[in-house]
C-alpha cells in the first residue's frame, strides 16, 4: 500500500521533513512516497500562497494517478484537497482536516497552534466549511516578527500559547498545525497535561485508514469524476487533467 | 497492539459478528479481542436500552483497564463514549463519531442508515453534541414492522432507501450504522454510485490510528482521570471503577 | 399532583436539601415526595458519574412508576433525564434543561454557575444537544481544590465569580447548578444587578407547569413507550423496566 | 397573585377566549385579568400588524404597570415581548417563545401549527433569535385562503397537517400557535400519536412559574429599566412609558 | 432616483445629520430625500425606544408611499425595516443589516462600534435573525455615563475601543455603529490598519444598488403586500397603512 | 471610476456576456472594463475547474494591479476571491457571495438556481464559509445532461424549478447563478411571484457600492497585503504576484 505525500510548498527541505515524519507514524505495512509540487511559492503563509498551491497540487495529483492507494495533502490550510477528491480515484487526507476530525475523539475542545496568524480567519473558514468549527476552542500563533531560533526556544515560545489555550480556553487537546512544529508533539506533550497531535501524524493515519476501506469511487456528487474539458494555456499535469478527465 | 471491542449488547452473536468484523478490517500488526457487557439489554433500540449500556460499557470497561491499546464501543448510540475516555488511560472511540467522521473525508454530505426509527432523535442529539450535524444530510430506517428475511431481501429493502439518500437529499457517502448491517458494505457499493461504510470498519479504523498516535492521558478537563469516589450499591466493575478513580 | 424529585446522588442530605428547596418553592397544589436513587457515586463530579447515575435514575423511575404526576432528576448533568421521558407516560424535567430554558425568558445572555470544572464540557455538549447552547454567554466554576468553609465564604467566592459574568461576559441573568449552592439564589440576587435562578427551582417549577398540562403520552417517536425487551443480568427497577416495557 | 393576559389584537372576542383559556388551565393560587390593546389592527397576520402591535403592548403595559405579577403577551409573534421586558418590573411571556421552550421538554422535534403563512418567516427569525431554532423540524399552515366553518372542519383540516409533521417531518410534539386553534388541543391530542401543546396555556404556565421565582429586577443590561427620556407626538400609556421611565 | 432616508429618532438635527452624510456619499444620479418620524423618542437607545419607533417608521412610509425608489431607515436597530419591506412597493436597508453585509465583502470577522451598552444584546438577536451573527467578532460600546465631549474626545474614546477589536478579537473590518459617530469613518481609518465603514453610507448605497436592481415586488411570502385589514384606534399614516393595505 | 469583471472561464463569448451584462446595470459613473484569464477550463463546473481558475484568476489580476477601482470575479464559485482580495489594494466581489447578500436583503429565504448539479456541495460549503448558509432555503439545478436548446426552453425549464423553490421551499427572492442565465432575470420576473435576481448585477452594483466608500487597504489580518515571497515555476501575472507582494 502506497502513499503519497504531496508537499504543497515548493521547499524541498519541508518535504524531507513530512517524508521523514510520515514515515515514522505509519504502519508496516503502508509505503511512503514523498513530492514536491512543480510550481508555486517556497513556504505558504497566506491566501495568495494557498490558492496557487490549489492549483499545483493538482498538477502534481495528475502527474502521479495511479500509482497510490492513497494521497496526503502536507499543508494546514488543505490546498486543492476538495478538487482533489474530485480528480482522484482514491481517498485524499489534509493535515487541517484530518488533525482536527482526529482530535474531535481525543477532547471535547481543541486548540489549534498555527504558524502565520494572517492564516488564522482562512482557517477559520476551512473549520466552518468542513462543519467542525465548535469543537475548536481557540487558535494561537506567535507574535507577528518573532523567530524563535533554537528548537529549545521553539518549545518555549509556543509552549507557552499552547497552555493558555489549555488553562484559559479550555482545551482538552492541542493540534500543532504549522510546518515549523513538525515533529515537536512529544516534546510539547512532555510540558502540557494534554494529548498534542502533529497534524501530519493526523493526516497519514487517517489516510491509512481510509485506504484499508477501499471505499468505491463516486460517479454522481461533487466528488464523482469529471468528464475531460477543454482548457486553455495549460501544460503538463494540468493540461492532461481536463484532457483526460480524472 | 491490541484493540479491545467492547459489544454493548448483552447477545453474544452479536460479539461475534463485531469481532469477525473487526479482524476483517484492521492491519495485521493489531490484535482484536471482544468483550459483552455483563447486564444490560440484549439488543440496544431505545433511549433506556443506552442508558443502562452505558453504565455496563464502563462495568466491562474497569475490569479490563490496563489490558490493551484502544477500546471500540461497539453500537451506533456509542454508549458510554465520553465516560470511557474519562476512566481509560488509552483511546476510545465509538461507532457513530467514528464513521461520521471517517465520512467527511469521502463526501461532503453524508446518509445515514440505522435500524431502529425511534433512535433517530437520539443520534441526531450525539451528532449536534459532537458538532458535525450539518455534514448529515438525511437519516433513514426501514418502516417500522418491517423485518427483512433474506440477506436478499434486506440489501433490497435498505438499497432503496440507501438510493433515496443519494438520489433525493444528496448524500455524497452512505454510513452503515444498524447491527443487522455489519459486512453488508460491499454488497450496498456494488448498487450505489458513492461510496459505503460500515460503521464498525470505521471505529476500529480509527482506533488503531489513534493507539498509533499514542496520545498522553490528560491530567485535566473532562478527560481527566477522575479521583477515587465514594459509592454505594455497586459490585464488579463499576464498584472498582469508583474505589480505583480509573 | 404529586411530584417526584429524583436525587441522582447516593448522598442522602442532598436528598433533604432537594426536597427542601422543591418544597419552598412548590405551588401547595403540589406535593414534593424525594427518593435516593438505590445505586451510584455519593456526589457527581465527572462523566463516569453521571453515565453509572443515567441508570440508577431508571431503576429508581421503575420502582414509583404510576405513582407520580411530574418527575424532577435533582442533578445538574440532567443524568438519564431522555430516557426517564421514554419510559414514564408523566413529564420529566431536568435541572440544568428546565433552568436554562427559564432563564431563556429573563435574560438574553445566560451565565452558568458550576460546582466542577471538569464538568464544564459536558455541560457544553448537553446545551448543544438540547440546541440552546448560543444563549450561554459563559459558564464559571470556582478553580480546583478550592473549598468554601462557611456560607459567607462561598457567597464571597461564587458571588466574585458571577459578578465576572455580568461585567465581562454581559450576562443578564445567573443560574446556580452546582448542588452546594442550592438555596443561595436569595444571596446572591441581593449582591448582583441581575436576575439569579436556584436550578432545582426551576425544574420543580416546570414540572409542575408540565404537569397541569397533562400531554399525553406519545406512542410513536423517541420518547414513544418502548417495548418489553430481553435483558441480562439486571434486578429490581432495572430488570422491570425490560419485563414491562415501562 | 395575579397575571396580566394582554391580548395584542384589537379583538375583544379574542380577549375574551384568550381570559377563559387562561383561566382554565392556570392554577387556583393565580388570578387571571385579560386586557386589549388600545390600538392597532384587529387581528395579526402580517409583519405590518406585529410592528403596530409591539408598541400597542407597551401603552397598555405602561397603563397597568405595577398591578401585577407577571405578563402574558397572547400573540404568537410575540410583539413587543423583549420591550416589555425592559419596561416592566415583573416577568413577562409570550406564546411563541413560552410554548416552544415549554415543547423541547416534552419532544426532541417539534411542530408548529400557524394561522398565516405569511407569518412563516418572521416567526422562523424570531426562533433564530430566541436560539431554539434547531429544536423545530417544520411549521405547517392551512392553504391561503381555506376558511374552514365548522370547529369539525378545522379539526380535520389542521389534523392532517399536524399529522404530517409527525409522519414526514418526524415531529415528537406539535404546538398550536394560531389564535383560531385556541381550545383545541384536546382534540387534536386524541387523534395524533403524540403530546399537542396550546401556547396559550404554556405562555400562562410558564408566566406563573417565573413569578412564583420573583426574580429580581435587573439594573443592568438590555433589561435593566431605562431612564425616562424626551420624547414626542405620544399620549396615553406610551406617554407615561418616556415620561417616568417605565 | 430618489431615495428617502427615514430618521427614526425624532431629534432633528439627527436627520440633518443623515441627510449629510447620504448626500455626501450617493452618487449624483441619485436624489437624497430625508424625513423624520411623526412621534417617539428624541434618541433610540433602548428596546422601548426601538419598539415604539418600528411603529413611527411605518407611520411615515405610509404617507410617503409611491414617491421614492427606495428607502432607508436611519437607526442601527433598523426599527420597522421587515415591516416596510412588507409595506413598501420598493426596497428598504437598515443600518445594522446593511453595514454587516458591506462588511462581509471586506474583512473575515467584523468588529461593532454601538453608542449604547444596553442595545448589545438586542443588536446580537438581530444579527442571529438575519443569519450572520458567526461574522461579527466582537462588539464594544463606551462605558456607560462617559460622554466624550469635543471630536477629537470622541475619536481617542472609541478608537481605543477598536483598536482593541483589531488586536484582541482579529476584527479586519470596523462598522461604526452609533448615532455620534456619523461622518467620523475617515478619521477612525487613518488611526486603524483596517477598513472603517460609516453604517449610514453602507446603508445608502446598498439603497442605490437594489433601487437599480428594480426588484419585482413580492406577491407571495412574507414581504407579499398586506391585504387591507380592520384596525382601531390608528390615526394619520398608520391608519391608512390599514385602510389601503399597502 | 473603473470596474475591472474579470472572467474566470477562458470562454470569450462568456467574457462577452458579462461585459454586456454589467455595462447595463452600472451606473453611468463607472466604466466597466472586462477581461478572460490567461488560462484555465473554458466553462468551469466542477471543483477541479475552480481551484485552477483561482490560480488563473490571480494571474490576470496582478497583470492589472493599480488600473481598477473595483474588481469582480464573475463566476459563481467566487474563485480566489479571497486570495484577491488580499493582494488588491481595492474591493473586490464574486457572484456569489454578492448575490446572497444582496438578496438577504429582498427576502427571508433565498432559493438559488445553478447550472451544474456537481457544483451543490462546493457552493453550500462557500455559502457556511460565508456564515450566510441558514438563509439559503433551497438550491435547483436542471437534470444531469438536460440541454434546452432556445431560450424559450430554458426559461421554461429553469422557470419550473424557480416555481418550485417558491412554492415547496418558501423563497422569497430566487438569485440566478449559473452562467447560462446572465440576462434572463426579467424574463424570470414576470412568470414568478418574488424578486429574481442576476447575480452579475449583484456583484457590479456591489462593486460601485464599495468602490465608492473607497475602504483604506488593510495592513494587518488576512486581507493585508502579502510580502514578497519566493516562489518556483512561475510566470507572467503569478511570477510578478509573489515578486512584488501584491
Amino acid at each position: 500500500m502506497r502513499i503519497l505525500v504531496v508537499n504543497p510548498n515548493t521547499d524541498e527541505g519541508m518535504t524531507r521533513a513530512l517524508a521523514g515524519r510520515a514515515r515514522a507514524v505509519c504502519p508496516a505495512e503502508a509505503e511512503i512516497e514523498a513530492a514536491t509540487v512543480p510550481f508555486g511559492p517556497t513556504l505558504l503563509s497566506r491566501r495568495r500562497d494557498v490558492a496557487v498551491a490549489g492549483a499545483a497540487v493538482l498538477a502534481l495529483l495528475a502527474e502521479r494517478a495511479g500509482t497510490m492507494a492513497a494521497a496526503v495533502i502536507g499543508a494546514f490550510a488543505d490546498p486543492g484537497l476538495e478538487a482533489a477528491r474530485e480528480v482522484l480515484g482514491v481517498p485524499v487526507t489534509g493535515l487541517c482536516e484530518a488533525s482536527v476530525l482526529t482530535a474531535c475523539q481525543l477532547g471535547a475542545r481543541i486548540g489549534l497552534m498555527l504558524g502565520s496568524r494572517p492564516m488564522v480567519p482562512a482557517v477559520e473558514e476551512r473549520l466552518r466549511a468542513c462543519g467542525v468549527s465548535e469543537r475548536v476552542c481557540g487558535i494561537e500563533t506567535p507574535a507577528p516578527g518573532s523567530r524563535p531560533g533554537s528548537p529549545d526556544e521553539l518549545v518555549a515560545a509556543f509552549g507557552a500559547l499552547a497552555r493558555g489555550l489549555v488553562e484559559r480556553a479550555g482545551a482538552e487537546v492541542i493540534v500543532l498545525g504549522g510546518g515549523r512544529l513538525i515533529g515537536f508533539a512529544p516534546r510539547f506533550a512532555e510540558a502540557l497535561p494534554v494529548p498534542v497531535l502533529d497534524s501530519v501524524d493526523c493526516a497519514v493515519l487517517q489516510a491509512h485508514a481510509l485506504a484499508r476501506l477501499q471505499p468505491r469511487k463516486a460517479t454522481v456528487g461533487s466528488f464523482g469524476s469529471p468528464p475531460p474539458a477543454r482548457s486553455k494555456g495549460l501544460s503538463g499535469g494540468l493540461a492532461r487533467l481536463f484532457a483526460d478527465g480524472t
